[in-house]
């Protein structure tokens, strides 16, 4: 049995949206406040040079009765294939994280505001890390055609 | 005060690598091996439509007394700034949590076959996404100087 493994979150989401909803974050503000007890302003110095951060968030909402450990469709959408959980990036996962790439607007004391963070009002943030371009991927990326297809519309601005 | 955030880990890392040293991953092969009490081949199904994994991690060799909450010099480098630790992506951070992308290798079984991550033998999986195009920065990137020197050398094959 592996042991369980304890984290606290570094701070919480302030977002307008709050329900778990797809395709609604696209070019949406949301606001990072680290939590003042840990952190200082000076966690976060130098992060304004970096164009994008990328936010690692715990999905606080999901119900463990929700959690998929085999396969689901993606959306539930009956005409993309059903494959395995960690074959999607679907909120229902076992661990609950959420990691998306967002544009970075401004970071002022404790505050970090980006763009495009989809998670809503009250999420905890677990990170926050700087984007470096060489952590994209190296070399051609190749992606099956229901994964293009669901992203196609992912970060469309709600709006 | 937050309340703790209480994760299982998915799985382990399998590498030849034992120690934490920097730049040592490049092109190097490790297995990510699935927790066979809690998942089925199942769970990774359709994985190897992608061909690239983001790979969530726990530094576990970390100790609570070697966590940096203000501010370091990358890699200890006086000639770099001193930046906060969310201004960068040292280990030494306050959840611990890891995240490279990876090339897939392969599937097999419960076992996930990935090159590129720095991450080492014993290290605790938390979860496993499949990298798609559009999770990348939206827009232009900028980065200072500093973290582009640092990452010139990242990858670059140890052996």
């Amino acid at each position: 049995m592996p042991s369980p493994i304890t984290l606290t979150a570094i701070g919480t989401v302030h977002s307008e949206i709050r329900e778990p909803l797809d395709e609604v974050f696209g070019g949406l503000t949301a606001r990072i406040e680290l939590d003042p007890a840990r952190f200082k302003p000076d966690s976060l110095k130098g992060l304004g040079e970096f164009s994008h951060v990328e936010v690692f968030f715990y999905f606080h909402q999901l119900d463990d009765s929700h959690i998929v450990y085999t396969t689901r469709h993606p959306r539930n959408r009956p005409d993309w294939p059903e494959v395995g959980i960690f074959a999607q990036r679907a909120r229902a996962r076992p661990s609950r994280i959420g990691s998306t790439v967002c544009r970075l607007v401004s970071v002022e004391g404790l505050a970090v505001t980006v763009e495009d963070l989809d998670a809503i009002d009250g999420t905890p943030v677990l990170d926050i890390k700087p984007w470096m371009s060489v952590m994209g991927p190296r070399g051609p990326v190749r992606e099956p055609a229901w994964a293009r297809e669901l992203m196609t519309t992912y970060w469309r601005p709600a709006k």
